[in-house]
């Protein structure tokens, strides 16, 4: 336990805005999710997170007086210690948004933010497959490699709250341009737009594989449709996942040998393809990082996909209210 | 100051046993440095760091009841809750050595036993150029590169004692291989001997050099002769030095997205070569690491290139106390 406050935790995404009331014990009281409506532009978004946050307060049958915090995981580089989002490239008009002043003057309650990977870190290291764990990170996959950084129960955000930007480590200091401008990110290789690249570009070069006709379709195949193929036993595609395997499993060996963590656990809808994705990771660790390290990372599937934002958010929150009070 | 205690600090290299009594404000009252005979084996080098440790006591005109601990920075994987040295290379005989108990054995005091490089990261922070910041990181540029990592205040030593291996940080996963086994980290690129194999080859490929001569015996040329040909208007050794530092730039810009550190400092003869080794590091750094934490971090050279080991394995020792205590 935490503490034995209450606070309301929201995750501010580009599509939904999820929130809930969660307990020092990181027990979600209550939650919603709602879409952001982030098109029509930075302030409706910020009465949408204070829809949000009224919804899950009343829900769980507490007046404002019975939450101590709102902690708000947010996109974007942001700064921790006034809570101002420089910018948010999924929130159109988001430039300098005061976000913990703003909802500071709204709510009587202290308000924490964070960046949402850092947060949702926290969320799965309190409740998810970090529990009982010292040090965990958690790597997001999808169109991004989104990370966070558990360090002795605390996030560890950096001097600037930019710390953990994990996808964006280099493998390979001469290999693929990503999108960010480096070369040769992990994120460059392992994640989803990049492992569909790697499938076209196997097909392109004579490779069969059940994807060959959606390949070619404009905007026709995901990441999912490669680990479904993958799954269902098209070599191809099951070359191509265990490629993107390897190429985490890389970047996971730098990860033990920097930080020797208890836990490497990964979240997002690649993650469906379970020891596919998996065991390859875990081999590349064990043969590129060092003992006793190697032996004591458990790379693991995060166990709140949903929740971790909301929960995470909360504790957070909860956790600095209890750093300032000692 | 951590602390109004003292403590005395021992450096255990292959060479010569450092030691020294430090304050609680990080002042050196007393130090020595002996040979530490390290081939006349285990038994002799421990009997050696006992002596240490007594002369700078009496040096500094203490009682043992006036010291609170002692702190030993050790070679080789050791496990810093028991204290115990699993193994040291340049130490013949050093197998499972439980360093911790057999000087808590010895002398009144507690004994915390840490990692070399890690202890003298936190000596570095304390008294060196880390001073005043919140987060560094050193590097130990040598045979091998050494590095230790201090985050808010402490340094982080993970799970098992292994974290900060930042040598072994893969840059290029199939790229060279490296004497740990693992393909592409950054000390087969920038350390003295791959320095040294990458001027061979340059001279070997014809390009001109005033170290061609001295190239081509055994073992005829070092990582200094290279940088004080480069600094001497050696275009050849000047290029290779630059590589070096491009090398260890796409290091850093990795720990800048991963830590978003205060400072990057620079430990090791290579060095001496200034600028020509740090600007091309802060080139890559600019150019592959996200801002603000491009910005924010300061990569310097070391201050304290002697004592830092001494002074940090005291003041490690000097934090657990207050640890415990707390």
């Amino acid at each position: 336990m935490i503490t034995t406050k209450t606070a309301v935790g929201i995750d501010l995404g580009g599509t939904n805005i999820k929130a809930g009331v969660v307990d020092g014990n990181g027990k979600l009281l209550s939650r919603t999710s709602i879409p952001t409506d982030a098109a029509k532009g930075r302030d409706v978004v910020i009465d949408r997170m204070g829809l949000a946050a009224e919804e899950v307060r009343q829900k769980a049958g507490l007046a404002w007086n019975q939450i101590a915090a709102l902690g708000i995981g947010a996109p974007g580089p942001l700064n921790p210690k006034t809570g101002v989002v420089a910018f948010a490239p999924n929130l159109p008009g988001w430039v300098n948004v005061p976000l913990k002043d703003i909802f500071e003057k709204r709510l009587p309650v202290r308000v924490q933010v964070g960046n949402d990977a850092n947060v949702a870190s926290f969320g799965e290291y309190w409740m998810g497959a970090g529990r009982g764990t010292n040090s965990m990170i958690l790597l997001t996959l999808g169109t991004g490699i989104g990370s966070g950084v558990v360090l002795d129960g605390k996030v560890w955000e950096g001097a600037d709250g930019m710390a953990a930007e994990i996808g964006h480590m280099t493998i390979c200091y001469n290999g693929v341009k990503c999108a960010c401008g480096n070369f040769g990110c992990i994120e460059a290789y392992a994640s989803a737009p990049s492992m569909v690249r790697r499938l076209k570009e196997a097909i392109a070069a004579g490779r069969p594989s059940s994807l060959a006709d959606k390949a070619t379709r404009p905007d026709g195949l995901s990441a999912r449709d490669i680990h479904q193929a993958a799954v269902a036993g098209d070599a191809t595609a099951g070359a191509i996942l265990e490629e993107t395997g390897r190429f985490l499993g890389i970047a996971c060996a730098n990860l033990v040998n920097i930080f020797n963590p208890e836990m490497i656990s990964f979240s997002g809808g690649m993650t469906d393809a379970g020891e596919m994705l998996f065991e390859p990771i875990r081999k590349e660790v064990k043969s590129r990082s060092f003992q006793p390290g190697s032996a004591t990372v458990r790379v693991v599937r995060a166990a709140l996909p949903d929740t971790a934002g909301i929960i995470g958010a909360a504790g957070c929150a909860l956790k600095a209210l209890e750093t300032s009070a000692s």
